[in-house]
């Protein structure tokens, strides 16, 4: 993309000095490099002022200088995000909200919490929990994301099987728009129908729309027991058998994870000791009150048996369950380890049709020779494939898998991410799920919201004539 | 507002005469009548013309004749709306949807039911849970207003506590923008953040962005056992603190319905014997497994006589319960019959707040004279305040009333509307809420689907000029 001016650049600097003091502007190449890249594939790109905000106001005032001067703004929170969003292809300023940590309120009788962007997602999950409430979504980079991202990108993490994902949480926004306008969207009530649901529109949005100041978060009572369960099998297909049988049997467990053969190859190499005949693991997690999550485990278990599952163990202990959280948790960080290169892509499929993208998996694997493993939510039928390689030159390969794996998706009514987002890494294959029509009512959308596209430019969009499509 | 000149409605009528065969083109005041009104205090307007559209294409073609003739068309599923979001107020076009009954799809594995607009709620219920699966949300009208209504109004109901409102069930949406281009939106899977989240846009848009012909309908397990109780108190604090301690109690029943002191007079009238000390009562209903609702019975009964209920029934069969309900779905029609007036309104403040409005009507009832009663969904703190009254000359204190009200709920951090939409009833009121750049912001939404401002016209943005800020 083309980068701003110098002019253009110089003004805005002078602008920011002006209006934050300069001790919030950074600039220089070092201190830049920490507001270049986040955890997906994508090569950092430095920006050319980054600027670390403390308050709405500070966000208003950039979004002011910028829309003045025309230089792009790539809003950032944690920099945990897996599809580039983050990243300030097109230059110009990185507004950095992470320093914005707070939980301005909690109120345990209307069940809501409102929190700046830069507040982590397990300090949240702690001081509600202090409470006796619960804030469901987990995405599994918790102890380091940010509510910010989260709302961006509508995250999801293991729990979204039950309780849905960042967007049912989220009951309103404080918001500032190109131009430096703050806005006040969306509600505190739990209901409420008053006007178009701009809130439901940002979460998700990518940080292309606007900026997030505050979010009102609906929170729901702590459920008092968690009972974890991991269930081994022969195939893929006994697992989409045992979660069938689950629904059947009317139980929707908190969590459904799925591990592949790849996968388990993966930890047996890691020293972790697990029956050879098993070529997929389920970890099933049930919550509520004591009698709720024994019924509800006594069923589950029944399902996994009866679709043929080899062994199925219940943790016996907060010791033993957090193990194999951690595990399950590391699989994203352990497997980057594995190769010097690593894509996790986040498809979705109906599941019914997880034994078959795993086929196709295994189709993608013996025509590009490239490694692969996957693991995810069986439950919702979002899966993390992950691409592994060590020669710069099996890129081509990936990419030729990358487009097997999607078109497969799109092909048994899928769609292309579950909870990471588009970003820069599915840009140019979005065309691939969604009709020309279609994108172009959004980007008339976003022309409302952004009408010179300063906000966080070359992301979700396809660019003009590239690839994909 | 202006109604379409006759040379436009001559070309229009022609054109969908020749498009989908004048069995399907309506004219003539007394044809026309039903496509009229809904169930708001809101005047019927006649349209022009009424389609009886049979299908998607018939959809598409209404919309792009509209276009073209540049005669305003207004959507219509089952007309039991109540802020008069079907009534056709500019004239032109009422584009008849209720013939349009099918359920396309219901899938017990990926549990999700396609549905097109006409069909009844009811009857989705039915067969759903003979599937074994349920859609939660139940608007009190059930047994006939339709899904296209549901999801233009983001309808809610009882089950709304617990299980939140029709946006959370729709997944995807097939749609025609003005012009009569399909578009396809959303997803048929759970989880999906691939662009923007149109379909969460449309759902609750009253018909003003585009209109739906199939939506995708998220589903869950049909709960094995539903526990009905009643709950009498002195006042309605009290019932306030049973909320809370419910809540606190960790948990949350599938509805918390509320009934005042004017109401339970009104039920008394009726003929039916309630303790002469009860000021308020609660109908709370658990759901689940059966060791699960018997847990939470006993807690919500605990909750309560905590909280000093004079009295905790609980429904011994079905047959009670269905008593029960039918006489709480009957407060609706029942209360429109006490007087040849009624104003039902539909707003939500935070739970704690409940006893402080209800103070209010008080106040408003003193000042004004208007007979009132309020009931609705207590777990949401969305109360339904009616006005009755008989003497057309009170519309004037009516007026004053309604003012007093949303003054009230706005002051204590409610919104204007928890599931009836603004439509025409409330759109004079929407700046007490909302800021003039949000309204803005939402017209401008509204001009990048409907540039002409063609599709239901006078709907939620109050009209230049217009009383209420």
């Amino acid at each position: 993309m083309p980068r701003p001016g110098a002019a253009a650049l110089d003004r805005a600097k002078s602008l920011l000095d002006g209006a934050l003091g300069p001790s919030k502007v950074v600039t220089g190449e070092g201190a830049l490099a920490a507001f270049a890249g986040d955890e997906s594939e994508n090569d950092p790109v430095l920006p050319d002022i980054a600027v670390v905000a403390e308050s709405a106001d500070d966000i208003r005032a950039v979004l002011r200088v910028a829309s003045e001067t025309g230089v792009p703004v790539t809003p950032r929170a944690a920099g945990s995000g897996k599809s580039g969003g983050c990243i300030p292809v097109g230059g110009g300023i990185v507004l950095a909200t992470a320093g914005m940590k707070a939980i301005k309120e909690i109120d345990r009788n209307e069940q809501i919490a409102v929190v700046e962007p830069g507040l982590v997602l397990g300090d949240l999950h702690a001081a509600v929990e202090a409470e006796g409430l619960f804030y469901p979504p987990d995405a599994n980079s918790l102890s380091w994301c940010a509510l910010g991202g989260n709302v961006a990108e509508n995250a999801g993490g293991p729990r979204a099987f039950k309780y849905g994902t960042t967007r049912d949480y989220v009951l309103g926004l404080q918001v500032v728009t190109m131009g430096g306008e703050a806005l006040s969207i969306g509600r505190r009530t739990k209901k409420g129908v008053t006007g178009y649901d701009l809130t439901a529109l940002l979460v998700g949005s990518e940080g292309t729309l606007a900026v997030m100041t505050e979010a009102v978060l609906r929170l729901v009572p702590k459920p008092e027991t968690v009972v974890t369960l991991m269930a081994l099998f022969e195939d893929v297909y006994a697992t989409s058998r045992a979660v069938a049988a689950m629904l059947g049997a009317r139980v929707v467990p908190a969590c459904v994870e799925l591990l592949d053969r790849a996968t388990l190859d993966a930890v047996r190499r890691a020293g972790v000791s697990v029956d050879e005949r098993a070529s997929a693991m389920l970890i099933i997690e049930v919550d509520g009150a004591e009698v709720t999550t024994e019924l509800e485990m006594e069923r589950v278990g029944g399902a996994c048996d009866a679709a043929g599952a080899l062994a199925v163990l219940v943790a016996q202990d907060v010791a033993q369950r957090d193990r194999l959280w951690a595990a399950r948790r590391a699989l994203s960080p352990t497997t980057r380890a594995m190769a010097k290169y690593k894509v996790s892509e986040d498809v979705v499929v109906p599941r019914a049709k997880i034994g078959a993208l795993l086929e196709t998996v295994d189709v993608i694997r013996e025509t590009t020779g490239v490694s692969m493993l996957t693991y995810g939510h069986a439950g919702d039928g979002n899966l993390h494939v992950n691409f592994l390689w060590n020669d710069p030159a099996q890129v081509a390969d990936v990419r030729v898998g990358l487009d097997m794996l999607f078109r497969a998706v799109v092909d048994c009514r899928g769609t292309l991410t579950g909870e990471h987002g588009v970003g820069l890494s599915k840009a140019s294959y979005l065309p691939l799920e969604q009709s020309r029509a279609v994108i172009d009512l959004q980007k008339q959308l976003k022309g409302v919201f952004d009408p010179k596209g300063l906000l966080n430019p070359g992301k979700i969009f396809p660019r003009v004539g590239h690839g994909g499509c």
